[in-house]
């Protein structure tokens, strides 16, 4: 029985989580949970599945959710709130796997404070990567205990690497589906909708991260995951577009082998796969291999994509300038999505504020949320400049 | 140092196996070589590797092999020959690893002997598997020691098979280039040539494996290989068409995740992968994976190819029927190539053979030996048949 708490309950990934515990309930136990603002799913999370704990983000939905829990004739839920509630359902002493799936940096101390209780993390939290992928690694590597990867191309990752050892891998190969401007010339970049960004091929996700794979920083974010994760060097990653996503990654090995997982496209799978690693069990997520007709591929461009080309600098820099990358992509993409800047106005931002950034290691998880505060108000400036100077123009004409 | 036997020391991966071990001779030490009839090829390795003995099949080559060497000055190399002079290769007290490359049922001795021996074997015979599959591999399981797959189909799924425990294999999937007749539709397949039948798409090979490439007999035989060597039953095994041959094979775990293995179509690849097996180190056989641009796949046709149905039909029966499947295969292959039965008559003859057979598991090399030559008299005597019925009607039409 493997007893597991779930931070970020209620997203996505939480949600699988849950779904993929519901298959087997001989297997798997739920502890805690911690959600965010949704009170209501929750609160629904909290009935049907009777964590010993449950966390929410502030003290008056907690206080909520325990008189309803009480309506409802429910006891023995602890309920707790914010970041300290978070942390008490990641090192729950009766959890033994964590997974980390609350999106942002809201989720870094969290996931910090489980590997340090040793517990088995799986990790769906890119920032927990990106933005503090040395000090998580470290700490995981100091308690020996595995960062499980819940994401389709880091979980193939995992799974091709068990054909040989660490020091036998040549190269990690990570497939993009290239995103919807792959075939878009970069001349027409400057007039991408909102509506036409968020349009992603292959996969259903959130706003930001929809962006975030427009401009391949999602893939950027990825190859900087990658280098923590499996301790290679940037150079060792590489990126090979893949319109069909099928093949989620590969590894080549030294000696010219190269191994390569697919399966089908459902985030149930990487879960399971984490949650019962080193074992595999049967699940009802088939690929009709024998349907299998084409797999495409191409050489992503760093020119048309230059957030790509900011990803492999920061990881090469690692320390603060993958915090920075981090942050100013996100406020990037925000005023992308509210229409203050244009879509190939994003990478410039990301450039600028790494430029401003100073380089260096990090030795904790609060200089990360400090590193990562400030590249975002610098972000955030230059975004209220430039569309000041834009603005600028535009009312002389009309004026 | 990995101290090697060579079964087949002369043919193809007999040469690669040499190959590999000249690039890394810190690594691999040559101790003993068996080759068949082409003299002046082995007089050279053993000039060039100094093996501790080298057998020949003629007991006059013997005597050749030993003047020569005389005059050439080259002692400490033991001569033998014949069968008995195979075995003692087989089973030399100096080698830790046999490579099994002679190619038909005169392997099969000498490899059934090497594993005997506690030897580790590299296996690319294909009669070791197709005809004496059982016996062989339920000797390594007594020995506690593995049989290594040297083709590429059966080494990628070795591969493959490192991603999970072999009660968590759902399938095992083998590509096929699909020959060079796959999109000749079946009503001119009795108008084939010899020489249309030879042009292999994508490997160069001996003649009978290239024909049975192009019934898909060999991918028959490929079924039954994985089937004995993984211990998998032949409805765990599928057969996809992959006309560029650049997945070699795939495995399909449990919880719906498959693994896929690719590289350079280099033998030398899977005899390295084997002869360091656990370990992997570095070759100059580089796949440009940057530059993988389509793959395409498609189901078999098995109304199309007879010969496919046949296989999976001796895998599932065992015991006799492999070994008659192999032998009357040869037969016929030999007949179609010397112009005695047409292209698409090849499956007749094998499915008559099949039926006249007895079946029965087979308890020693000697009984494989036996089925395999009853089964052979009796396939020539059914094509002698059919010439003879064939030849009647156009005597009559020519007088």
């Amino acid at each position: 029985m493997t007893r597991i708490s779930i931070l970020g309950s209620t997203g996505s990934i939480g949600r699988s989580t849950l779904s993929v515990a519901e298959s087997y309930p001989e297997r798997f136990q739920i502890v805690a949970l911690a959600a965010g603002a949704n009170l209501e799913t929750a609160f629904e999370q909290a009935r049907r599945w009777r964590p010993q704990m449950l966390s929410i983000a502030s003290e008056s939905d907690a206080d909520i959710l325990r008189a309803r829990l009480k309506q409802a004739g429910i006891s023995g839920i602890e309920v707790v709130h914010g970041t300290r509630g978070t942390v008490s359902v990641a090192t729950h002493p009766q959890s033994d796997f964590v997974v980390s799936a609350i999106v942002g940096v809201a989720g870094l101390e969290a996931t910090y404070e489980a590997v340090r209780a040793g517990k088995t993390v799986g990790i769906a939290n890119k920032e927990c990567l990106v933005a503090a992928g040395e000090l998580i690694t470290a700490e995981a590597r100091r308690q020996g205990k595995p960062l499980l990867p819940i994401d389709s191309e880091h979980n193939a990752v995992h799974q091709c690497l068990r054909g040989g050892r660490m020091e036998e891998v040549e190269r990690v190969w990570l497939t993009a589906s290239g995103g919807p401007f792959l075939n878009t010339p970069r001349s027409e970049f400057k007039n991408i909708t909102v509506e036409q960004a968020l349009n992603h091929p292959t996969w259903k996700m959130g706003k930001r991260i929809t962006i975030d794979s427009a401009t391949l920083m999602n893939k950027g974010f990825e190859v900087i995951e990658a280098c923590r994760l499996f301790h290679v060097a940037p150079s060792k990653v590489q990126v090979l577009v893949h319109p069909q996503s099928t093949i989620h990654s590969m590894v080549e090995f030294v000696d010219g082998s190269i191994l390569a997982q697919f399966s089908v496209t459902d985030m149930r799978l990487p879960i399971l796969y984490a949650l019962t690693y080193p074992e595999r069990i049967q699940s009802d997520m088939r690929f009709d291999v024998g349907n299998l007709r084409h797999l495409d591929f191409q050489q992503p461009d760093m020119n048309k994509f230059p957030c790509l080309r900011l990803a492999y600098e920061a990881a090469e820099a690692g320390g603060t300038k993958t915090v920075v990358l981090n942050a100013a992509d996100e406020v990037a993409v925000a005023a992308f999505l509210e229409g203050a800047i244009r879509f190939n106005e994003i990478p410039g931002i990301i450039e600028e504020a790494l430029a401003a950034s100073n380089s260096g290691m990090l030795r904790s998880i609060a200089e990360v949320l400090e590193a990562d505060g400030a590249a975002r108000r610098y972000a955030q400036k230059r975004i209220r400049e430039k569309s000041k100077k834009s603005a600028e123009p535009r009312a002389t004409s009309v004026g």
